[in-house]
């Protein structure tokens, strides 16, 4: 585990920024694969990332994967991929042969197919103030060995669900799904996520807090601000 | 997590050295960490290690560090070291600088001094009955988080401690010490581990099944005979 | 640079293997392309590598390509890719999807190709007495910067095109094509080698000694027999 | 090789600080070994660098190593050393400890002492208009295999030399010891550096053009300004 703590949100999305770019520099032209969070933590990252990325020949060989979508009625394309296209996809004009959407129609298949498109490179990831990390909440996670799967409404405790007119049911990448990336990047800033911070990165490992897990991966690099990290000694 | 069968015994020491090795050759000389089991399962592979390694200079860079280590009462070396030394040190002649002894002694700052030496490139390790590695066995991992320890008799459910003039403790690495290694393999031979095999490598991941944890590592090998493979799918 | 001086051929063989297997041993399912060499040297490393690959479908993410082609008059199948099927792909059942072999048809894009599919993760070569790798001949390399490339009767010094009957011309990887290979291995056996090979790893980087710009890799393995190395210092 | 060209120095500046970071953000905590280079190109890179760096103990875990020196007459530290020391050691507040400086004492041991520290993770470095790297001067390098070396007056056509006061030699990497890195970076930026810019990338591989044999790395990333890129086709 790396921690790198920085002094607010924006240089936070500086130096996470970075770290995406970092697994999208090859010397060469090897083909990288990422899965990139949507979410209010990544906002600023994908600001400056827009600039980075578009009209970029040299990123020719990356490809993305959303690593959740949550379904939205009357819509082909759910929450997540809506944020992505909007936040990132959209105005940094990724070609739509390079982005590669989860959703409730090829979720079952689809740890085969990472597996066939040569495995995840890299996933950034944000932290849920119960310790979720993609749609892995509290209280949904059995065990870690769950690969991406479909989690209905009876069984997912987030009051978002509960609302009307909201879906009944999601897809997310497993835990084990997650853990079987090469490289494991989390995002966190403020206060409000201090607490959990503090017990994902140096608490049990237990799916409680489902990001827990992630102390056990060989190359896991955890980028926060100086708010999210007040509770962590030294 | 990939899986190699093999006809017999014999053939699954060979190729499970050939791994071993592959992790000893570099095509620079940078410095390389192994980390290596004792017990019955590597016999065969260490009679063959130690043609290939002894006298052989261009392994000069590679440190060995044993994973756990149970003292004998009057002994300076515990059975690990033991059992080490036996098939393979002494007979490889491995300098002594290059072996790094996790022992009674260290162990509270043996995760420290692994990150601090570089960290374990890789790890080979056999599969218990219970599915422990190393000495995590069932019943005495809390959580999956937990790093290099000692484990006291009472905690131990092992019935080798139950016997007369046995050691009262033992220290071994936590499941999160080995998880951080850069590359897990697993030897596993024989009809009396086909069961926990089938539970180690697709059931849940639970700390019952110790070894279940390794599903999460994204460069975990599996190397078994058809006997141990017996039980499991296609 | 890492020199590996074994006993005899026999070992040589041997260990080169191991190191091409190393190549092979991925503990996840990412696509491998190696380069293999056809010849009188790896003759051995081939007896042992059919038993090996022949058979394991823990080899299906292996790519083989071939590094250099002579025609045959009269016949569809080049000098090299007839030695390669008959010393290796025959016999170890390799499917010839994942053979893509270069010849005389294809050498103008092989470049590109290569790229397209991943790069090269290794080439396995031999050494000629001219000090050649490959169909990079001493004598027609005007410089290290070349590319795969087709080499004429009236370019070419060897006395092999000489003959009645022989081809006026023949396809090779340049030494660029082979410098970006991310791995570099290189067998050498005899005595008759010993005085090229002192050249080849000590010399001067000079086009007259083809395979002297190797010593400018980053990530290069020789493997000789004491013969071989009898020249060597130290 | 990949190639990016950005719109002008200052996006060549940052895009290159987000390189040289990408090879320190390792996901553990493994010693990283870098060159980077003095003189004018990197100075804006520099100076964003200082910004990074400063007070950062997540970059704890790497290394300086300067690749050339010219002695100052009554100088303790020559003309690199005392460029990066103003440009970004002291500003950075690198500590000493973290830095390895190469000068007219110790150059003979460099490449053995490279070796030892586990090797060059990666090299930055800016393009002479002679083509040059380091102080690998066109008119110097007899052939691609020189090591760490000192180059004397008489053999340097450089006219910088000629000067009254001047020192009579300086120390350098060789081509070998910057090709045995494992990435290599390449930063140009403006018009007057066009011609060679095409000469180093796509030219013939030769001493006359010391950085073209950087075409023969694996891993080779080249970024420049458009002003640079100007004589490159496509």
């Amino acid at each position: 585990m790396k921690l790198i703590v920085t002094r607010d949100y924006e240089t936070m999305s500086r130096v996470a920024l970075n770290h995406v770019q970092a697994h999208m520099y090859t010397g060469d032209n090897r083909r990288v694969n990422l899965s990139i969070t949507a979410g209010k933590t990544p906002e600023r990252l994908y600001q400056l990332f827009v600039e980075e990325y578009k009209g970029k020949p040299y990123f020719d060989q990356v490809h993305f994967y959303n690593f959740d979508e949550i379904p939205r009625a009357g819509e082909a394309v759910g929450v997540t991929m809506n944020d992505l296209n909007r936040m990132f996809f959209k105005p940094a004009e990724v070609p739509e042969v390079r982005i590669h959407p989860l959703d409730t129609r090829n979720w079952k298949d689809y740890d085969k197919k990472l597996m066939e498109d040569g495995g995840l490179d890299m996933i950034l990831m944000g932290l849920g103030t119960d310790g979720h990390f993609c749609g892995n909440l509290s209280g949904t996670v059995e065990h870690f060995g769950m690969e991406t799967r479909l989690v209905t409404k009876e069984a997912c405790p987030l009051s978002y669900f509960e609302r009307e007119g909201s879906p009944d049911h999601y897809v997310t990448f497993g835990p084990k799904t997650v853990m079987n990336a090469r490289h494991l990047i989390l995002i966190i800033n403020g206060s409000h996520k201090a607490e959990i911070t503090k017990k994902a990165l140096f608490g049990p490992v237990t799916p409680e807090v489902p990001a827990s897990v992630f102390q056990l991966h060989p190359n896991y690099t955890v980028i926060m601000d100086e708010a999210a990290a007040a509770l962590l000694d030294g």
